[in-house]
Protein backbone atom coordinates (compact mmCIF):
# COMPACT_ATOMS: atom_id res chain seq x y z
CA UNK A 1 0.00 0.00 0.00
CA UNK A 2 1.23 3.41 -1.04
CA UNK A 3 2.19 5.34 2.05
CA UNK A 4 -0.25 8.53 0.91
CA UNK A 5 -2.74 5.66 1.60
CA UNK A 6 -2.39 4.93 4.91
CA UNK A 7 -5.51 6.46 6.80
CA UNK A 8 -7.14 5.81 3.83
CA UNK A 9 -10.20 3.90 5.70
CA UNK A 10 -10.41 6.61 8.58
CA UNK A 11 -10.22 9.24 6.07
CA UNK A 12 -12.92 7.81 4.25
CA UNK A 13 -14.83 7.17 7.20
CA UNK A 14 -14.35 10.83 8.33
CA UNK A 15 -15.61 11.67 5.12
CA UNK A 16 -18.71 9.55 4.94
CA UNK A 17 -20.06 10.67 8.10
CA UNK A 18 -19.46 14.25 7.31
CA UNK A 19 -21.74 13.86 3.91
CA UNK A 20 -23.96 11.91 5.62
CA UNK A 21 -24.80 14.29 7.91
CA UNK A 22 -24.50 17.56 5.49
CA UNK A 23 -26.58 15.89 2.73
CA UNK A 24 -28.24 12.74 4.09
CA UNK A 25 -27.20 9.50 3.86
CA UNK A 26 -29.17 8.70 0.75
CA UNK A 27 -28.67 11.85 -0.74
CA UNK A 28 -24.46 10.85 -0.81
CA UNK A 29 -22.71 8.75 -3.11
CA UNK A 30 -19.42 6.35 -3.20
CA UNK A 31 -17.81 9.24 -5.74
CA UNK A 32 -18.50 12.09 -3.49
CA UNK A 33 -17.29 10.22 -0.28
CA UNK A 34 -14.12 9.63 -2.39
CA UNK A 35 -13.55 13.16 -3.59
CA UNK A 36 -13.34 13.79 0.22
CA UNK A 37 -11.47 11.70 1.58
CA UNK A 38 -8.84 12.21 -1.34
CA UNK A 39 -8.94 8.79 -2.52
CA UNK A 40 -9.56 6.92 -5.79
CA UNK A 41 -13.57 5.02 -5.95
CA UNK A 42 -11.27 2.02 -6.27
CA UNK A 43 -9.60 2.42 -2.77
CA UNK A 44 -12.94 3.38 -1.80
CA UNK A 45 -14.15 -0.26 -2.43
CA UNK A 46 -10.95 -1.62 -1.24
CA UNK A 47 -12.57 -0.91 1.83
CA UNK A 48 -16.10 -0.76 1.64
CA UNK A 49 -18.75 -2.93 -0.45
CA UNK A 50 -20.73 -0.42 -0.74
CA UNK A 51 -21.87 3.12 1.50
CA UNK A 52 -23.74 1.43 3.79
CA UNK A 53 -20.58 -0.69 5.13
CA UNK A 54 -19.11 2.32 6.32
CA UNK A 55 -21.45 2.71 9.17
CA UNK A 56 -21.26 -0.97 9.75
CA UNK A 57 -17.91 -2.64 8.81
CA UNK A 58 -16.47 -1.54 12.50
CA UNK A 59 -18.93 -3.04 13.99
CA UNK A 60 -19.06 -6.31 12.60
CA UNK A 61 -15.56 -6.78 13.44
CA UNK A 62 -15.96 -5.95 17.33
CA UNK A 63 -18.94 -8.13 17.23
CA UNK A 64 -16.63 -11.20 16.05
CA UNK A 65 -14.24 -9.99 18.60
CA UNK A 66 -16.78 -10.10 21.07
CA UNK A 67 -18.11 -13.57 20.53
CA UNK A 68 -14.54 -15.13 20.60
CA UNK A 69 -13.84 -13.17 24.11
CA UNK A 70 -16.75 -14.46 25.15
CA UNK A 71 -16.35 -17.69 24.77
CA UNK A 72 -12.50 -17.58 26.69
CA UNK A 73 -14.48 -15.70 29.87
CA UNK A 74 -12.92 -17.52 32.65
CA UNK A 75 -15.96 -17.83 34.23
CA UNK A 76 -19.86 -18.08 32.92
CA UNK A 77 -21.36 -19.02 36.10
CA UNK A 78 -22.95 -15.87 35.73
CA UNK A 79 -23.50 -15.73 32.17
CA UNK A 80 -25.69 -12.33 32.59
CA UNK A 81 -22.68 -10.43 34.01
CA UNK A 82 -20.08 -11.94 31.85
CA UNK A 83 -22.17 -10.70 28.82
CA UNK A 84 -22.49 -7.33 30.07
CA UNK A 85 -18.45 -7.17 31.37
CA UNK A 86 -17.59 -8.45 28.13
CA UNK A 87 -19.15 -6.65 25.89
CA UNK A 88 -18.87 -3.34 28.13
CA UNK A 89 -15.33 -3.73 28.58
CA UNK A 90 -14.41 -4.97 25.05
CA UNK A 91 -16.05 -2.20 23.31
CA UNK A 92 -14.91 0.27 25.51
CA UNK A 93 -11.29 -0.45 24.34
CA UNK A 94 -11.96 -0.72 20.93
CA UNK A 95 -14.51 1.92 20.42
CA UNK A 96 -14.13 5.26 17.95
CA UNK A 97 -13.95 8.23 19.70
CA UNK A 98 -17.23 9.33 20.81
CA UNK A 99 -17.65 12.45 18.68
CA UNK A 100 -17.89 10.36 15.36
CA UNK A 101 -20.04 7.64 17.08
CA UNK A 102 -22.24 9.97 17.91
CA UNK A 103 -22.34 11.11 14.56
CA UNK A 104 -22.77 7.85 13.18
CA UNK A 105 -25.69 7.22 15.55
CA UNK A 106 -27.12 9.91 14.39
CA UNK A 107 -27.34 9.15 10.72
CA UNK A 108 -28.43 5.52 11.44
CA UNK A 109 -30.98 7.28 13.46
CA UNK A 110 -32.57 9.75 10.43
CA UNK A 111 -32.77 6.68 8.20
CA UNK A 112 -35.37 3.85 8.83
CA UNK A 113 -33.36 1.50 6.08
CA UNK A 114 -29.87 1.98 8.43
CA UNK A 115 -32.12 1.47 11.62
CA UNK A 116 -33.43 -1.92 10.74
CA UNK A 117 -30.10 -2.72 9.81
CA UNK A 118 -28.56 -2.18 12.93
CA UNK A 119 -31.53 -3.76 14.92
CA UNK A 120 -30.78 -7.13 12.92
CA UNK A 121 -27.03 -6.63 13.50
CA UNK A 122 -27.98 -6.16 17.60
CA UNK A 123 -30.30 -9.73 17.35
CA UNK A 124 -27.24 -11.56 15.47
CA UNK A 125 -25.03 -10.64 18.27
CA UNK A 126 -27.44 -11.80 20.63
CA UNK A 127 -27.86 -15.11 19.11
CA UNK A 128 -24.26 -15.24 18.54
CA UNK A 129 -24.01 -14.60 22.35
CA UNK A 130 -25.89 -17.20 23.36
CA UNK A 131 -24.71 -19.61 21.14
CA UNK A 132 -20.94 -18.74 22.36
CA UNK A 133 -22.42 -19.43 26.16
CA UNK A 134 -23.78 -22.72 25.18
CA UNK A 135 -21.01 -23.96 23.60
CA UNK A 136 -19.39 -23.18 27.25
CA UNK A 137 -21.79 -24.98 29.41
CA UNK A 138 -24.38 -22.80 29.84
CA UNK A 139 -28.35 -24.34 29.99
CA UNK A 140 -29.78 -22.69 26.30
CA UNK A 141 -32.51 -20.80 28.09
CA UNK A 142 -30.57 -19.15 30.51
CA UNK A 143 -27.67 -18.41 27.97
CA UNK A 144 -30.52 -16.65 25.48
CA UNK A 145 -31.75 -14.75 28.22
CA UNK A 146 -28.66 -13.56 28.87
CA UNK A 147 -27.41 -12.54 25.70
CA UNK A 148 -30.89 -11.06 24.81
CA UNK A 149 -31.26 -9.04 28.48
CA UNK A 150 -27.17 -8.52 28.25
CA UNK A 151 -26.72 -6.61 25.01
CA UNK A 152 -29.94 -4.54 26.04
CA UNK A 153 -28.26 -3.24 28.98
CA UNK A 154 -25.29 -2.42 26.75
CA UNK A 155 -26.92 -0.96 24.54
CA UNK A 156 -28.76 1.53 27.49
CA UNK A 157 -25.55 1.98 28.46
CA UNK A 158 -23.76 2.75 25.59
CA UNK A 159 -26.96 5.82 24.82
CA UNK A 160 -25.96 7.19 27.88
CA UNK A 161 -21.76 7.53 27.77
CA UNK A 162 -23.20 9.35 24.67
CA UNK A 163 -25.32 11.49 25.36
CA UNK A 164 -22.84 11.93 28.71
CA UNK A 165 -20.83 15.35 28.69
CA UNK A 166 -16.92 14.55 27.37
CA UNK A 167 -14.95 13.29 29.94
CA UNK A 168 -18.10 12.22 31.94
CA UNK A 169 -18.12 8.09 33.32
CA UNK A 170 -16.57 5.35 31.15
CA UNK A 171 -18.83 3.13 29.69
CA UNK A 172 -17.77 0.09 31.90
CA UNK A 173 -18.67 1.97 34.92
CA UNK A 174 -22.21 2.92 33.36
CA UNK A 175 -23.09 -0.80 32.37
CA UNK A 176 -22.14 -2.14 35.61
CA UNK A 177 -24.26 0.53 37.27
CA UNK A 178 -27.18 -0.70 35.13
CA UNK A 179 -26.77 -4.46 36.08
CA UNK A 180 -26.66 -3.46 39.24
CA UNK A 181 -30.28 -1.10 38.94
CA UNK A 182 -31.42 -4.19 37.12
CA UNK A 183 -30.63 -6.17 39.76
CA UNK A 184 -32.24 -4.48 42.72
CA UNK A 185 -35.56 -5.72 43.18
CA UNK A 186 -37.79 -2.83 44.74
CA UNK A 187 -40.58 -4.76 45.88
CA UNK A 188 -44.11 -3.33 45.33
CA UNK A 189 -46.87 -3.93 47.67
CA UNK A 190 -50.43 -3.51 47.49
CA UNK A 191 -51.70 0.10 47.25
CA UNK B 1 -71.78 -6.52 7.09
CA UNK B 2 -73.82 -9.56 6.04
CA UNK B 3 -73.83 -13.16 8.59
CA UNK B 4 -71.44 -15.11 6.41
CA UNK B 5 -68.85 -12.63 6.78
CA UNK B 6 -68.95 -13.05 10.41
CA UNK B 7 -65.27 -14.11 11.59
CA UNK B 8 -63.85 -13.54 7.66
CA UNK B 9 -60.54 -11.97 9.89
CA UNK B 10 -59.96 -14.93 11.31
CA UNK B 11 -60.39 -17.50 8.46
CA UNK B 12 -58.45 -14.69 6.42
CA UNK B 13 -55.73 -14.92 9.08
CA UNK B 14 -55.75 -18.92 9.11
CA UNK B 15 -55.79 -19.01 5.31
CA UNK B 16 -52.97 -17.04 5.10
CA UNK B 17 -50.54 -18.80 7.66
CA UNK B 18 -51.55 -22.15 6.00
CA UNK B 19 -50.58 -20.46 2.24
CA UNK B 20 -47.61 -18.80 3.94
CA UNK B 21 -46.10 -22.07 5.11
CA UNK B 22 -47.18 -24.18 2.28
CA UNK B 23 -45.68 -21.58 -0.36
CA UNK B 24 -43.55 -19.80 1.26
CA UNK B 25 -44.91 -15.57 2.44
CA UNK B 26 -43.32 -14.30 -1.16
CA UNK B 27 -44.91 -16.77 -3.34
CA UNK B 28 -48.41 -16.00 -1.58
CA UNK B 29 -50.56 -13.35 -3.71
CA UNK B 30 -53.59 -11.54 -1.52
CA UNK B 31 -55.96 -12.88 -4.11
CA UNK B 32 -54.91 -16.66 -3.30
CA UNK B 33 -55.75 -15.82 0.51
CA UNK B 34 -58.90 -13.79 -0.46
CA UNK B 35 -59.52 -17.67 -2.18
CA UNK B 36 -59.12 -20.18 0.46
CA UNK B 37 -60.57 -18.06 2.71
CA UNK B 38 -63.92 -18.37 0.65
CA UNK B 39 -63.80 -14.34 0.74
CA UNK B 40 -63.97 -11.49 -1.99
CA UNK B 41 -60.26 -9.49 -2.24
CA UNK B 42 -62.47 -6.10 -1.26
CA UNK B 43 -62.93 -8.05 2.29
CA UNK B 44 -59.49 -8.91 2.57
CA UNK B 45 -58.67 -5.55 2.30
CA UNK B 46 -61.22 -4.08 4.51
CA UNK B 47 -59.43 -6.42 6.76
CA UNK B 48 -55.81 -5.82 6.35
CA UNK B 49 -54.01 -3.32 4.09
CA UNK B 50 -51.76 -5.50 2.50
CA UNK B 51 -50.17 -9.62 3.09
CA UNK B 52 -47.97 -8.45 5.52
CA UNK B 53 -50.10 -7.09 7.99
CA UNK B 54 -52.15 -10.16 8.40
CA UNK B 55 -48.94 -10.85 10.19
CA UNK B 56 -48.84 -7.71 12.27
CA UNK B 57 -52.13 -6.36 12.95
CA UNK B 58 -52.64 -8.12 15.71
CA UNK B 59 -49.50 -7.23 17.25
CA UNK B 60 -50.24 -3.36 16.73
CA UNK B 61 -53.40 -3.70 18.77
CA UNK B 62 -51.72 -5.51 21.14
CA UNK B 63 -49.01 -3.10 21.53
CA UNK B 64 -51.29 -0.06 21.77
CA UNK B 65 -53.09 -2.09 24.85
CA UNK B 66 -49.82 -2.74 26.49
CA UNK B 67 -48.58 0.77 26.29
CA UNK B 68 -52.05 1.90 27.71
CA UNK B 69 -52.29 -1.04 30.45
CA UNK B 70 -48.87 0.57 31.56
CA UNK B 71 -49.38 3.98 32.10
CA UNK B 72 -52.11 2.69 34.33
CA UNK B 73 -50.76 0.62 36.06
CA UNK B 74 -51.19 0.78 40.19
CA UNK B 75 -47.18 1.26 41.41
CA UNK B 76 -43.91 2.14 38.96
CA UNK B 77 -41.49 1.78 41.90
CA UNK B 78 -40.12 -1.55 40.21
CA UNK B 79 -40.47 -0.13 36.80
CA UNK B 80 -39.24 -3.64 35.36
CA UNK B 81 -41.13 -5.85 37.22
CA UNK B 82 -44.25 -3.99 36.13
CA UNK B 83 -43.42 -4.18 32.13
CA UNK B 84 -42.60 -7.44 32.27
CA UNK B 85 -45.80 -8.58 34.40
CA UNK B 86 -48.41 -6.21 32.02
CA UNK B 87 -46.68 -7.58 29.14
CA UNK B 88 -47.30 -11.33 30.18
CA UNK B 89 -50.69 -10.74 31.51
CA UNK B 90 -51.63 -8.96 28.98
CA UNK B 91 -50.56 -10.78 26.28
CA UNK B 92 -50.89 -14.05 28.09
CA UNK B 93 -55.33 -12.83 27.98
CA UNK B 94 -55.05 -11.71 24.38
CA UNK B 95 -52.77 -13.98 22.37
CA UNK B 96 -54.22 -16.29 19.78
CA UNK B 97 -53.96 -19.98 19.94
CA UNK B 98 -50.76 -21.37 20.65
CA UNK B 99 -50.20 -23.82 17.50
CA UNK B 100 -51.29 -20.27 15.25
CA UNK B 101 -48.48 -18.18 17.06
CA UNK B 102 -45.79 -20.83 15.94
CA UNK B 103 -46.90 -20.84 12.29
CA UNK B 104 -46.41 -17.31 12.36
CA UNK B 105 -43.17 -17.05 14.20
CA UNK B 106 -41.88 -19.75 11.65
CA UNK B 107 -43.38 -17.92 8.48
CA UNK B 108 -41.32 -15.08 9.96
CA UNK B 109 -37.96 -16.34 10.99
CA UNK B 110 -37.94 -17.55 7.54
CA UNK B 111 -38.44 -14.29 5.67
CA UNK B 112 -35.63 -11.72 6.57
CA UNK B 113 -38.08 -8.94 5.23
CA UNK B 114 -40.32 -10.14 7.76
CA UNK B 115 -37.90 -10.27 10.76
CA UNK B 116 -36.56 -6.95 10.27
CA UNK B 117 -40.58 -5.60 10.41
CA UNK B 118 -40.84 -7.84 13.72
CA UNK B 119 -37.47 -6.37 15.11
CA UNK B 120 -38.71 -2.39 14.48
CA UNK B 121 -41.79 -3.51 16.07
CA UNK B 122 -40.30 -4.51 19.21
CA UNK B 123 -37.92 -1.40 19.16
CA UNK B 124 -40.98 0.79 18.67
CA UNK B 125 -42.94 -1.41 21.74
CA UNK B 126 -39.81 -0.77 23.86
CA UNK B 127 -39.65 2.93 22.82
CA UNK B 128 -43.42 3.29 24.15
CA UNK B 129 -43.21 1.70 26.92
CA UNK B 130 -40.24 3.71 28.15
CA UNK B 131 -42.21 6.98 27.57
CA UNK B 132 -45.66 5.72 28.88
CA UNK B 133 -42.68 5.19 32.39
CA UNK B 134 -41.53 8.41 32.23
CA UNK B 135 -45.16 10.22 31.76
CA UNK B 136 -45.62 8.12 35.22
CA UNK B 137 -42.98 10.15 36.30
CA UNK B 138 -39.91 7.64 36.47
CA UNK B 139 -36.60 9.09 36.43
CA UNK B 140 -36.05 8.37 32.13
CA UNK B 141 -32.40 6.21 32.13
CA UNK B 142 -34.44 4.01 34.47
CA UNK B 143 -37.30 3.67 32.12
CA UNK B 144 -35.44 3.09 29.48
CA UNK B 145 -33.41 0.05 30.73
CA UNK B 146 -36.53 -1.11 32.41
CA UNK B 147 -38.50 -1.01 28.64
CA UNK B 148 -35.49 -2.93 27.00
CA UNK B 149 -34.74 -5.11 29.30
CA UNK B 150 -38.45 -6.21 29.91
CA UNK B 151 -39.25 -6.61 26.40
CA UNK B 152 -36.00 -8.89 26.24
CA UNK B 153 -37.50 -10.93 29.16
CA UNK B 154 -41.22 -11.62 27.43
CA UNK B 155 -39.81 -12.48 24.19
CA UNK B 156 -37.80 -14.99 25.82
CA UNK B 157 -40.52 -15.74 27.72
CA UNK B 158 -42.56 -16.39 25.08
CA UNK B 159 -40.14 -18.23 22.70
CA UNK B 160 -39.71 -20.94 25.79
CA UNK B 161 -44.01 -21.07 25.87
CA UNK B 162 -44.03 -21.26 22.13
CA UNK B 163 -41.58 -24.19 22.51
CA UNK B 164 -42.77 -25.88 25.17
CA UNK B 165 -45.25 -28.81 24.86
CA UNK B 166 -48.75 -28.52 24.66
CA UNK B 167 -50.35 -27.51 28.26
CA UNK B 168 -46.92 -26.77 29.60
CA UNK B 169 -46.76 -23.93 32.36
CA UNK B 170 -48.61 -20.84 31.40
CA UNK B 171 -46.38 -17.15 30.15
CA UNK B 172 -46.55 -15.45 32.68
CA UNK B 173 -45.25 -17.81 34.92
CA UNK B 174 -42.15 -18.29 32.63
CA UNK B 175 -41.62 -14.64 32.66
CA UNK B 176 -41.85 -14.59 36.46
CA UNK B 177 -39.45 -17.27 36.41
CA UNK B 178 -36.94 -15.44 34.24
CA UNK B 179 -36.80 -12.01 36.12
CA UNK B 180 -35.72 -14.10 38.84
CA UNK B 181 -33.00 -15.92 37.26
CA UNK B 182 -32.09 -12.09 35.88
CA UNK B 183 -31.93 -10.58 39.53
CA UNK B 184 -30.20 -13.80 41.19
CA UNK B 185 -27.12 -12.71 41.34
CA UNK B 186 -24.16 -15.44 41.84
CA UNK B 187 -21.03 -13.88 41.83
CA UNK B 188 -18.11 -15.28 40.05
CA UNK B 189 -14.80 -15.18 42.01
CA UNK B 190 -11.37 -15.55 40.61
CA UNK B 191 -9.99 -18.67 39.62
Amino acid sequence: MPRWEQGSGERLRTAALQLFREHGFENTSVVEIARRARVTNRTFFRHFSDKREVLFADADDLRAALVDELFRAPHVADPLGVVVGVLSQHAWEALAPRRSLRERQAVIAANPELLERELIKQHVMALEFADALTRRGVDEGDARLAAGVGVQVFLTAYERWLDAAEGDEDLVAISGDLLATLRATTPTGPS
